[in-house]
C-alpha cells in the first residue's frame, strides 16, 4: 500500500574516485517487512568524502556503481506486505543497517558486528543520495514534528556519539578528552554533556572549530599544535579521538587515567604506533566503535528533549544535482556539516 | 613477638646491569601491621632478569641497591604489634604489594593501580631474594600443607593469569589465544582450562615449549615460524600476548571475533604498529595487565584442588649465592621455570 | 525438500486437567527459515508437570488443545524453502523458542524476554510430544555423534542452568548454595563445578536427592528438615532455588554474602515474604530466570567434552502413548529424569 | 597541630527512646590520620528519627549513650599527626564511614560492605550532633565556597541517590519510578535528571510532597491511594522504593521491564510479600542500598555544577538544644529536609 508514488527516481551515483552520475532510476519496492521512505535530507559523512576522493575506504573498494548517503530522514510513503499502512505519512529517522538476525552477533544484541550486514552505502548496498529508499520497518523510526529533517537524518553520527558513549562508559561526573572538533567531535562533546561529564576537551588545529567546540559542550579546547598533548597527563576517564589521526591517537592515550578508556572513532588512522606500556601499565582499556546499535531510541529522545542540538551543526545545504559539491565541502573554512536535501 | 630469628641474614642485592652481591643485612622488623616472613622459596621473573640484564625495566632505573625477587613463599616467624601472634609459625604466599589504602584507585577496588604502590623488587623497595622479608598481614596468605614451598611463591605469577582471565572475561566454552609458552604463557593456558575454555591454542618458536604446552591445558599449538598467525583468522573469544613480541601482539589481535578481548600481559613491546582498523571495525578491546588485585585466594584454592599445577613448571633450583645463575637460566633449552630458595 | 516423511503423526495432545489424548495429526510443514524434525527424545519438565496436573501453569491456562514437551533432540528430515537441503540427516538439539526479531529485547540480546515469543508447550504453541515438529533453523543446533538422543533433550535444562550460571555470576572460586536436588539442582551443580566453584551445597529433603547429589558436583549436602538453613550464614557467592519452595527462597537469601546473587529457578514459589533488611543491609542481587538466550553452543560443548553428564540423569523411559505416566512419574521415588520417545 | 580549640564541647547523646541528654563533653582528639571538624550543619534523618523514636533500628539497639546525626559538614581546625595541616581551615563534607582496609569487601571496592565498618551515629560510634567531630581525612572532602554548610552536610544524603542511580544502571533515556517523596526521593529525582532520564515518575500520598517534586525533576507525580500503581505496567527502565513502605515495594515490581532494577533505599518495609514470578519472569534485579561507596566527588561535583540543588530541599534549621524537635519535625507539613547547627 503507499501514496502516489512515482516509478523513477533521481539517484547521485558514484562510478570510482571522483566520478558521480546523477541518473535515473527505478524507485525501490519495499520488500515485505521494509517500509519506502522519501529522502527528505542525508547528511554528508566523512566515509562517503572517502569514496568519493578514494573510491575506497579501507578494504572497501568501489568496484560496481554505488549511491552514497547514510545520514537520511524522510517520510514513509510507501510500505511493505508484512508492515501496518497506518506508518504510510510518517516521519522517520533511517537506521541504515540491515543486520542478519541469526548470527551469533545479532543475537547478544552486537547486530552492528553481524558479518552479513548490508549498510547504506557500503558497496553491495545503495544509499541515500537519491530520492526514495527502502528499509525495513523497525530500522524506520518515528519523530516527533519538532525534530527538522536535517536532525532525523543526523540521527545517525548522533548514534555513533552514542555508541562512543556507551563503549567509554561515560557517567555523571567523568573527565572526557575529545581530539578532533569536526562534526563527530561535536556530538561526542554533546553527548558527553548528555551523560553527566564535568570537563569535556577538545583538541582541534582549527581556531574556528575550537571557537565553535565551545557551543557544543567543551568546557576546554587545546592547540595541538601549540601544546604537546601527549605531555599534559590529563588522567581523563574517557578518551575519544574524533580525528583519524595517528598522532591524535597517540597523544590521548598518555591522557586515561588507570582503568579508564579509549575509545577510537575517527576514521584514517591505519598502521598507528602505540606505547604499549602506556596501555599496559595503565591498564586502559582501548576499542573503536563500528557503527552502533540499539542508540535511535535515546537519540531522538535527546533531540526532542532539546539536550542535543543537531539543527545547529548544519552549515550547508545542497541538492541531488550537486553531490559531488556537498563531498567536496567538508574541509571548507566554517563548515561543519553539510546536507543534501534530494527532492532539490 | 616473634620465633628466635637472627639479627642479620643474607641478600642478594643489585647495583646495576649484571652486577649482584652477597651481603649481610640486618633482618627487616615488620611495622604494627605487618609480619616478618622466613623465606623459602621465590620464583625467577622475566622482570627480575629485566633489571639483572639491563639494570632498568621500561622507566624504572635502577640507580640504588636493589633486591629482586617477588614470586615468594615462606613462614612468617614474627609479628608486628597489630598483628595475631597465633600466626607465628603460619605456611604463607606473599602478595608482594604495599598500596596506598586511600587513593580513588585503591577505594574503588583497583590497588593494583595505586600510583603510590611500593611493589617488592621495583627501585625503592627491597624484594625477596633475602633470607626475611616482612609484609602487611593481610598480604601474607596461609597456604595448606599441600602446597609446596615453590608453590606458594608461584602464586605470584598464577595471579597475573588471573587477573589476566578477568580482563579477557574467560569463561566456559571460550576460545582462547595464547602468544608465547614461557611460564606467563603456561600458566593463562591453565587458567583459560580452569575458567572453561574449550580451546586453548599456543603458539611459541620453540618446538619443546610447544610440546611442553600440551601438558598445561594447550589444546593446539602453532609454529609462528612456519605460519603466519596474522593469516589464521581464528576469531579467539580472547587473546593473550605472554610474548613480550611486538610481532605476536600485531599478529593475535588479527585473531580476535568481534567483540572480543585482547590482553597483554608479556613485557618488551613497547612501541607496537597496531591495525586500527582490525580493533575498530570489530570493536576489539585491547588492554593490558598490571599485576592483579584480589587474586590470592583464587589462586591458592585453584592449587589447592589440583586444578593448577604450579610445581610442574618448576625446572631448576638455586641457593642465595646463585641468583645470577637463576637470572641467566630463563633461556636455557629446557628450562620453565627458575626458584631460588633463600636458605640455600 | 525432504526425507520420506508421511503425512499424518500420532501427538500426544492434553485437553485440560489431567486430559491427554493420543492423536493423529498432520506432520506439520516447515515455514521457510524452519526445518521439521523427527523427534527422538523429549525430556520432561516440571512445567509439563503444573500444565497436566493443574490445567495451568501461572497465568497460562490451557484453553485449547495443547501438545506439552519442550526438551527435544532429534534429526532433521525436511527443511524449508530457505534452508540448505544439506541439513537433512542432521542429528540437533532444538531450542523451543521463536522470538520476534525486532523487539527491544530481542534487539538488545535479551530474546527470552521478547513479549511475542512463541514457545514449546505454552497455551498457543505446542510442543514435542509428537512425532515431528518445526523450529526454525538456527534454533535447530547440530550435536555430534556421541551426545545420546536423550542428551540432545536436555540441553534445554542444561541451558536453564547455564542462564542461572550467568545471572549468579558464577566464577571460578566461588561457594554455591543450591536448595532443591531435582534435576534443574544436579544441572545448576554441574554447571557450576564447570564454571569453577569450590563449593557446591545442595539441600534438599530426601536422603536418596542428597546422595545422588554428589555424583553430579555437590561438595556437601544439608538436610534442610534437619537443620535449619535460614542459621547457617553460609555467606555464599550465589545462592540458587531449584526448589520452588518459598521457604527455601527465604532460607536461602539468609546464606548469600554481601554483594552475592540468588538466583530463582525453581517456579511455584509466588507469594514469599522476603525479609528485605536482609537484601537491603548486604546490597544482594535478588533475580530469576526466564528461559536462556544463547545457551546452546556452550551447553553442546560442555557435553560433548563430557564435562556436564546428561545422560546420567536419566532414570525413565517412555513411549508416546504413556506420556501421562511420564508427566506423573516425576514424584516416584528414584525418579530423577524421565524422557518422552515419540517414536515407540 | 591546630586553630585554637576548645577542650570541651556541647553534645546531644541519646539514652534510650526519646530520651536526649545535651552534655558536655571533651572534645575528640584525632588520631593519626584524622582531622577534627568544626560541625556547622547535621541533616536529620530518616534513621536518626528510628533511633529517637524507637531506641532501635533494625538489629540495631540504644543500649549505651549514643550521640546521633551522619550528615555533616564543617570546618578542619585541627590535623592528627600524619595529615597535612594546611588542611586547617578548609570547608569540607563528612563522609561518615571509617571502614577497616582489609576486609574483602574493601579490597575490592565494596568498603560499605566491611563487616567491621564504625559508621556514625549507629551504636558503638558516636555522630554529629555534636559541636566537633574527628574523620580519617581522606573521607573529608573539601567543598568550594559556593557550597554552603548545609548543602556540605546533605552530600551524604545525596550520596545514597548517587548510589541508587549506580545499583540501578540509571542512564540517558530512562524511565524511572520513585515511591515516596521525601528527601531521598526527591535527591534521587534529582539524580535520575542528572544521569539523564528522560521520564521521572513520583509516587506519594501527599498533595503537597506530590507538587514539590516537580521543582526537583519529577515528570509526573501519581497519588497511590488515587490509583493502583500495581495495575499501571508502567514498564520503567528503573524502579526505586524511598518510601519504605512494604505496598509501594510490591506495586512498585510490577512496573519494571523486563530485565529492568528495583532498589529499595527506603527503610521500615521488613517482611514484604513479593510477587516472585514477577521478578522471575521478567528477570528483575532487585537490589537494595546500604549507604555508598565512592560517591563524594561525584556528589560534590554535581552541586558544585549546580546540577543537584541540596539547599532547596532545607525547609527547618535548629540548634544543638533543639535536637529533639528537629527528630519530631520530619512528618510536619511542609518540612522537606530539617538540618541542626550545632554552633547555635
Amino acid at each position: 500500500m503507499s501514496q502516489s508514488v512515482p516509478e523513477t527516481m533521481r539517484a547521485s551515483v558514484l562510478y570510482g574516485a571522483n566520478k558521480l552520475e546523477l541518473e535515473t532510476r527505478p524507485v525501490p519496492v519495499p520488500a515485505p517487512d521494509e517500509v519506502l521512505v522519501k529522502v527528505k535530507s542525508v547528511g554528508v559523512c566523512g566515509s562517503d568524502v572517502h569514496f568519493y576522493k578514494e573510491g575506497r575506504l579501507g578494504d572497501w573498494i568501489v568496484t560496481q556503481p554505488l549511491v552514497l548517503g547514510h545520514e537520511s530522514g524522510g517520510e514513509i510513503v510507501a510500505v511493505g506486505a508484512d508492515v501496518d499502512p497506518a506508518r504510510i505519512g510518517e516521519r522517520v529517522s533511517v537506521e541504515p543497517q540491515h543486520p542478519s538476525t541469526t548470527s551469533a552477533e545479532t543475537m547478544r544484541g552486537e547486530y552492528n558486528l553481524d558479518p552479513q550486514m548490508q549498510f547504506y552505502a557500503v558497496p553491495g548496498t545503495d544509499g541515500a543520495f537519491q530520492e526514495y529508499v527502502t528499509i525495513q520497518s523497525h530500522f524506520a523510526y518515528k519523530i516527533s514534528d519538532q525534530v527538522s529533517d536535517d536532525a532525523a537524518g543526523l540521527m545517525e553520527p548522533l548514534s555513533v556519539a552514542i555508541a562512543t558513549a556507551r563503549k567509554g562508559h561515560f557517567t555523571v561526573g567523568d573527565r572526557v578528552l575529545i581530539t578532533g572538533g569536526g562534526p563527530i567531535g561535536l556530538l561526542c562533546a554533546q553527548i558527553a554533556r548528555a551523560y553527566g561529564a564535568r570537563e569535556i576537551i577538545i583538541t582541534d588545529v582549527s581556531a574556528q572549530r575550537r571557537e565553535t567546540a565551545f557551543k557544543f559542550g567543551a568546557t576546554s579546547v587545546i592547540d595541538p599544535i601549540a601544546e604537546d598533548v601527549s605531555k599534559l597527563k590529563l588522567g581523563v576517564d574517557a578518551y575519544v579521538d574524533a580525528s583519524g589521526a595517528s598522532s591524535a591517537v597517540v597523544s590521548g592515550l598518555y591522557n586515561v587515567r588507570p582503568g579508564g578508556y579509549a575509545v577510537i572513532v575517527g576514521m584514517g588512522a591505519t598502521e598507528v604506533s602505540i606505547p604499549i606500556p602506556v596501555v599496559q601499565n595503565n591498564e586502559i582499556w582501548l576499542t573503536g566503535i563500528f557503527r552502533y546499535n540499539n542508540t535511535w531510541p535515546t537519540a531522538i529522545d535527546l533531540v526532542e528533549r532539546g539536550i542535543v542540538d543537531l539543527d545547529g551543526l548544519v552549515t550547508n545545504h545542497y541538492g541531488l544535482a550537486q553531490v559531488g559539491e556537498a563531498l567536496s565541502s567538508t574541509t571548507l573554512p566554517g563548515v561543519i556539516k553539510s546536507v543534501v536535501h534530494p527532492y532539490l
